[in-house]
């Protein structure tokens, strides 16, 4: 799928841009730190036309028909995200859950038109941005409709309009990232919103799926900069109205966000931008153990000093990322601002974390910052060549208050490493860093590295994961705090939401998506 | 209606504590100031023995029964919020609206027998915390019930746990602002939501009103302090899972904050709390005028510094609050902290205002804040001894991005200037402040005083009122930042929601309140 403005090709089987994929000698490189009885040699990449998608079921109508695409490799690149199950089975080649087709409308009226026409032909429409799912949250997986039409919506990515006084921009859902950033920049504004995801990901799936981004406190997810979406749905157009704030009512905003596809598709959104930061300042602090760290972190939290970056890694993560090899967790604290000097406010964090045992890094972490930003965004790359190679990789998330905290973090990582050793047959490793702060609790982000048995891989990560979320769910703990709910965590999401919420999101759901086409199997059974 | 805690009795026709209403010395000083051909005699406080309120239509089954009361002075006082136009029906002595009977509910079991008993026989219900709406939300207009009840909630009002941890509580939804307050303190914690009406007020109007607080900025409306709910509708249960933030889904809490009364009541949630401040500062500024201030303040706003307090007084209002006679506005700027001192935060907020035109005043205006918050708590006081006296008196509120805030509160202040004039026959006075504010927009606020004629107090105050409405509607802006639709705002509020929003809305309400007992004619028409 060659992107038209860089010309770069994305992977179809696996993350990101094909020509990043680790090559040979990196995966050598890579495989040496396992276990050498783990390493298998690499799972092949299949030629996808050796695969024979199934013929499209479905033709449109000749004024949507030149929309939409029935290339196998772009039916292929859109049958899965992006977690691990879905790059091992896009690997063996399992695509019968491709869409029949792929449409890319340029306009409001064509995806109307589109929704239309599914209606009356029974098929499902699964709204796709990037494509950067790690939930089975574009995937359809159902047996009610006729055919699967899959909407990418990246060809609608302006910027259409920018208020610069109150800060704030008129986007189209379908922009990516980087799409988004640069067009922006010309006005010394930024959205800011950087997950992991950022170059394959859209604003209207960040919008969809409740996105976490940059700050680690207070401007945690993609809602918090929302002042008005604009959502198609098959009975009708949804727009609020643009505002900061607003007593007047429940929020619609708050019912669009999160709603993952199933209630209309998200075309336009009002956003709050920021200025691009001038001042920044940023500093390690390491801790003896991770418990620790996240007693300074909770002091921090409830300072109001609110750090843009307050990412804590336990100690597994610190060696692995950062090199260190003495077995202390680290904080990494960072400010900025496009106003004033932060150095005050960095100065006052670290106080508070020496306070909890911690000691700062005699120098600025500003390189091992860049550094671990780069290994931050390699990682998807890696988990994929690790998973060709014989390994489980696979990382999931929660929010909790800090009264279960410490608790969660421990049984969680005992749990899931006791998992493993029964799904795997030894135990693999479980690592855990804290990515966004609250003042009343933290969401800890767990990576789970196991043997897995070829044939077995999908399967035995299920098991992993289910015995994870399990004691998510036990423990009070959210089954996402940024990665959504999709289809891969509906059984949790079912516990965690409450039974009368279940049926006001059921009837939203009659009421505009009547025919049940949307994303089905996402948020409700 | 005595209070239980304090012995002091509340007023049943007008604004809080009988005991504090204006005197008659008092009012003398007051309308002295307005022009002398406005001023009437008051008119006088009927005895509510004398009204013959209409006899309770309905007696509930006798467990019930001792929890409700049909006491006249009870229904009076449970009939209207208190609004200028409430005030002055009561006045009247139109007491039409009185509900059948009050209730007074110890445990959510005798919440959910009401609710089941006032289904069974078409009972309209309205929940009840402090009474303090300005918008009609706790009065009963329609006509389509065989009877009313009154739920009121004061009696749930204990702090039920305290997670010191997490720096959180679980509070009963009954709960006036001190009663909370006077359990929170001895945890060294307090919640600091101090809306005007924070003694007459509960925690449970707060979160169905989406009421605003103490903070000017970030955490503006209770929404931001919420960490779960617990509502009982005729139809079941629905209890939030208490976390820091979730990406699961759309948030169900965000449904129940701002329905009202219509979908649920909300019998206890668990808050987010704060550590008492022990760093104060604060500073005020004076601008040649309104719309320099405005400029000011929108800098301040998007500097990231998140004054606590960041007040702006238009001309008119400063000297009649501050005493003032120089014609020029008033920026009182505020910062706190529990745990570092916030001077540098002042001094750069300063340095902004003063590159906007500003002048800082030489002095802590520690006094004039302080004179002014007392002035603020009085204010409803002196409106019903004005409004008793021959003035309209009455105040409105809203938001609307930076880039429509001069233009909105100039035209504002015109059009309202010109139906005081068309409506009383000669111009009134129209002033505004701003109380809450955002990078991206603002909450200004205003007050009207006109002259009003006796008999017609109601009907023309609502003729200002629309015309003033009209006028946010036509701009873009809110029907209401933080005072709530309730019954006076819904034909505005109806213009602002997205049609398929209020489509999911009914449905919600269908679903939770099938029979459409709750709070009949608020949100929905």
């Amino acid at each position: 799928m060659a992107d038209v403005r860089t010309e770069r090709i994305r992977s179809w089987w696996g993350w990101g841009w094909q020509d990043a994929a680790v090559g040979e000698a990196e995966r050598a490189g890579l495989v040496a730190r396992l276990p050498p009885h783990w390493v298998a040699d690499p799972l092949p990449i299949p030629d996808i036309d050796d695969l024979e998608l199934r013929a499209p079921r479905v033709r449109p109508p000749g004024s949507l028909a030149r929309l939409c695409t029935v290339h196998p490799h772009v039916r292929a690149a859109h049958t899965y995200g992006k977690a691990y199950r879905d790059v091992i089975r896009a690997l063996r080649g399992e695509l019968d859950a491709a869409p029949d087709l792929v449409a890319f409308p340029e306009s409001e009226e064509q995806i109307v038109d589109l929704l239309d026409w599914a209606g009356e032909e029974n098929v499902a429409v699964i709204p796709y941005g990037g494509g950067s799912s790690v939930v089975g949250g574009v995937e359809y997986r159902g047996d009610g409709h006729d055919a699967v039409l899959c909407l990418d919506l990246t060809r609608m990515d302006r910027v259409l309009e920018v208020d610069r006084t109150s800060r704030a921009a008129l986007i189209q859902a379908g922009a990516l990232g980087p799409v988004l950033e640069s067009q922006l920049a010309p006005h010394g504004l930024t959205l800011r919103h950087f997950p992991q995801s950022f170059e394959f990901s859209t604003l209207g799936g960040w919008l969809a799926t409740r996105a976490g981004g940059h700050f680690a406190m207070r401007h945690t997810h993609i809602d918090d900069f929302v002042e008005s979406l604009r959502v198609l749905s098959p009975s009708g157009t949804t727009e609020s109205r643009r505002l900061p704030a607003s007593g007047a009512g429940p929020s619609p905003d708050r019912l669009f966000l999160g709603s993952e596809g199933t209630l209309g598709v998200i075309t336009q959104a009002w956003l709050r931008l920021q200025d691009r930061p001038v001042h920044k300042a940023s500093r390690g602090v390491s801790f003896g153990d991770f418990g620790s760290g996240l007693e300074a972190v909770r002091a921090i939290a409830q300072s109001g000093l609110d750090p843009s970056n307050c990412r804590l890694l336990d100690e597994a993560e610190a060696a692995i990322n950062t090199g260190r090899a003495d077995g202390r967790a680290v904080l990494v604290l960072g400010f900025e601002s496009a106003v004033h000097p932060v150095d005050t406010a960095l100065v006052r964090a670290v106080e508070i974390a020496e306070a909890h045992g911690g000691t700062a890094e005699s120098r600025s972490t500003q390189d091992s910052v860049g550094g671990w930003r780069s290994a931050f965004l390699r990682m998807p790359y890696v988990r994929d060549a690790l998973a060709r190679s014989g390994a489980i990789v696979e990382t999931f998330e929660t929010a909790c208050t800090w009264r279960t905290a410490a608790q969660l973090c421990a049984t969680v990582r005992s749990g899931v490493l006791a998992a493993t050793e029964e799904v795997c047959g030894e135990p693999g490793v479980v690592t855990a860093r804290v990515t966004h702060v609250y003042p009343d609790g933290v969401a800890p982000y767990f990576t789970v590295i196991a043997r897995s048995r070829r044939g077995a891989e999908v399967q035995m990560w299920d098991q992993i994961k289910a015995a994870a979320s399990d004691i998510l769910d036990r423990l009070g703990a959210s089954i996402t705090h940024h990665h959504a709910v999709g289809r891969d965590h509906l059984r949790w999401y079912e516990a965690q939401r409450p039974h009368e919420f279940h049926k006001v999101l059921r009837a939203a759901k009659n009421s505009l998506d009547p025919r049940g086409i949307l994303n089905p199997g996402v948020l409700f059974d």
